[in-house]
């Protein structure tokens, strides 16, 4: 038995305190051709971009520089955040001395430094969607076209 | 500290159990012009193809229509399995009573008794890969090329 639908506010609330505890999410990128990848990456977010990073020539690198339009979700499968988000890429050195240590710090690993060439993208939401259940499916836009409904 | 990396056989008996046990898993499909799509879905396992279900209007069952390619994960992103399929659409009138009574036991919804159109997807697995930390990364491939490496 679901639990009741929870109010766009509490789901705000969850999703802000997802955003800032979890350290995962999945990401699903593509290539222009339409060649859909999915991976784990670790996260960083700082109240309104998730700053993620992994080497220069994995897959989901290369698609999110040619293609910066990605989907990304936390948490599990009956406990979704869906985010739908535009990519900046960033080199290591773009990255402010503080952002990269909070990265590091929040990630465990730090790209800058490594010996192989890693980007860092920053993922700005355009829409962010929450849901538990079938109950909550039809309230689940927390977000839309950048706006907070709640 | 991670655990020790798993041996292959391991592994493979350890996706088997998840592929039997778990009820949801995520879908990453896109569309022709490039565009991902995530969305956690349930599934069936028959042994050899996992069966999914969704609404012939949703964004997954149209990006499947036309690019048969997709990428699936169970599990956490700390305890991952990692597929890459190719998809066969199915009418609901496709599938045998016992496949249809199957899928709707293990998922808890049955889309043949839905009014609105859904459709039914068998994904082929090609290539498995599964892998906890980065020490299991190296040698995370136990399926290429429709071939059990172990």
């Amino acid at each position: 038995m679901a639990e009741p639908a929870r109010p766009l506010s509490v789901r705000k609330q969850d999703t802000l305190r997802r955003l800032e505890e979890d350290v995962d999410l999945w990401v699903a990128t593509a290539s222009l051709d339409g060649t859909p990848y999915l991976m784990p990456l670790s996260f960083l977010w700082d109240g309104s971009t998730l700053l993620l990073s992994t080497a220069a020539g994995n897959p989901t690198a290369k698609n999110l520089q040619t293609n910066a339009t990605t989907q990304v979700t936390l948490g599990h499968t009956r406990d979704v955040v869906h985010i739908t988000a535009t990519t900046e890429v960033l080199l290591p050195e773009a990255l402010t001395q503080s952002e990269g240590d909070a990265f590091a710090s929040k990630t465990g690993f730090d790209p800058r430094a490594l010996k192989s060439p890693y980007l860092y993208f920053r993922l700005t939401p355009i829409k962010i969607q929450a849901w538990r259940e079938v109950n909550e499916l039809s309230t689940r836009t927390l977000m839309d076209n950048t706006t907070w409904l709640a």
